[in-house]
């Protein structure tokens, strides 16, 4: 196919990543504004010097997202839960969330209902609060769209970024990867109190949460942080019934991805264990210097790709 | 027609007011939370004691808020100048934006750049930064849709809430109503300037953006101050060529309509002239006990009715 002029390209021809590139460049930013667009969540300063503002957006659409049969109420768990992993990956807390609700007059109030009863659900587990939002009707054949828009907080020295791991540092992963579609990409548990605790016992020096999966995901970190990475295929913790491929390009993992430098990276796993016994904790790799190359990978999820 | 049971009730069949009552009733809330659903923003408390937070989202969808073929600079002005005009409402001042843009793969790369220059445009305007956001696809046939989530703070004295009015209270607009489709929709200018004038100066007891009409917003104020309202129909200023009906339910004004004891409302118009001699300040009404009766109104802009 002949390569189209840039009049014509449509985002298909350009992907996510470039996409994003391209919508980001030159946009005005407040000085309050520490970390624009680029990491999980923007970080704001606000007049406690100690302590920093986290404010994230997240939507879901029906048809991308969830399909249009998914029981509703874990389609509004899993809303509001995208926007609690973001926030949990800076080494933050969640406070308050609005939700836009875009949707069809045909659809039934009581599959609106279940979906805020999800929200509802979540908000409590993770003590946020449901500060308001909005309801807006699409044309009839559209899909249902959630919004949510999330207010949170870090201790300064606790915030943690993808942009400021070094090379040599070595990489983790929480829980397993892939296979999320078979079910935990509408029931999963942000890895909230995981990730607090290590802002505050490990000093993660880059994190980020897996949501389109490792082989999109890491290279993310990396480039952030300025560095290339190697991986070890083999240590990567595979959910049951589920492929290399597929633990690397499922997406929807909602584990953490965080650098430890060497020094640190000793004494963790087993206070890791100590702590949260069940979910395991492997090291899959490290972050090298810029000019050594990274392991190939492909794949992983892109919206316009 | 027979009424539907609760079980295949549809959106339709409740209308936004009666919708957002129901999904709002004991959401979770934060103690931070002075004012959450039912106001322009929600209002929440921070570390300064003088200044209060204000959280927004609003949303555009294509074939609602604007058609297919509508100027799609034009299109992200409206997205970022809606929220503004809450933000105002409350007479406070914007600061950070979040954008959602949810498109399909066969979107024009132009079109969404052209957005995002609407959106810059109004961003170095009215002084606000874009933090951040999110991409997302939506299936091949739906509509673009663009959500708009909103940072702002006010002076805790210059808070101004739609619930705060009392009887006796003088009703006053800014500019002119009706006719909104003709292109003011996608060209207004959102009342910062104006908004932030009158919480320094006039004090008003109650304020909020007209959005939805006359007809559906005033109704909306009263009510969340407890009080009914006496309309001047004569005294509504209608945009040229527009009818009293047009100024009443069009909707899309995103004038400001505010109220003010009338203690205070006899040297404000001539202050109000010195300060904005193009902009009509036009007293409309006046709010009165609950216990009488509101002059009636019928129409407005409601999504789900």
């Amino acid at each position: 196919m002949a390569r189209r002029n840039s009049v014509s390209k449509r985002l298909a021809d350009l992907g996510e990543d470039a996409l994003v590139k391209l919508l980001t460049r030159g946009l005005p930013q407040t000085p309050r504004t520490l970390t624009g667009p680029g990491d999980d969540c923007a970080v704001l300063r606000g007049p406690d010097k100690n302590r920093l503002t986290l404010f994230k957006t997240d939507c879901l659409v029906e048809g991308v997202h969830f399909t249009p049969g998914a029981d509703p109420a874990r389609v509004g768990w899993k809303a509001l839960c995208r926007v609690i992993s973001d926030i949990a990956a800076m080494g933050g807390e969640p406070h308050e969330a609005l939700i836009t609700l875009a949707l069809p007059r045909t659809a039934p109030v009581a599959r609106v209902q279940a979906v805020y009863a999800g929200i509802k659900k979540a908000a409590r587990r993770f003590h946020c609060g449901i500060a308001g939002g909005e309801t807006s009707s699409v044309p009839d054949d559209a899909p249902l769209m959630i919004s949510v828009a999330m207010l949170g907080s870090v201790e300064k020295k606790f915030r943690t970024l993808r942009s400021t791991a070094r090379p040599g540092d070595l990489l983790y992963v929480t829980g397993k990867l892939g296979g999320s579609l078979a079910g935990k990409h509408l029931d999963f548990t942000p890895r909230l109190r995981e990730a607090r605790w290590l802002a505050e016992h490990a000093g993660p020096s880059a994190m980020m949460d897996l949501s389109d999966g490792l082989a999109k995901d890491l290279p993310r970190l990396a480039a952030a942080s300025g560095c290339s990475f190697l991986l070890y295929p083999d240590k990567i913790p595979l959910t049951p019934g589920c492929t290399l491929s597929g633990a690397l390009t499922d997406g929807e993992d909602y584990e953490l991805l965080f650098a430890v430098p060497p020094r640190r990276s000793s004494t963790m796993p087993a206070k890791w264990t100590a702590a949260f016994p069940v979910l395991p904790l492997t090291c899959i790799g490290e972050l090298r210097p810029r000019s050594q190359k990274s392991t190939p990978l492909t794949g992983g999820w892109d919206h316009f790709a």
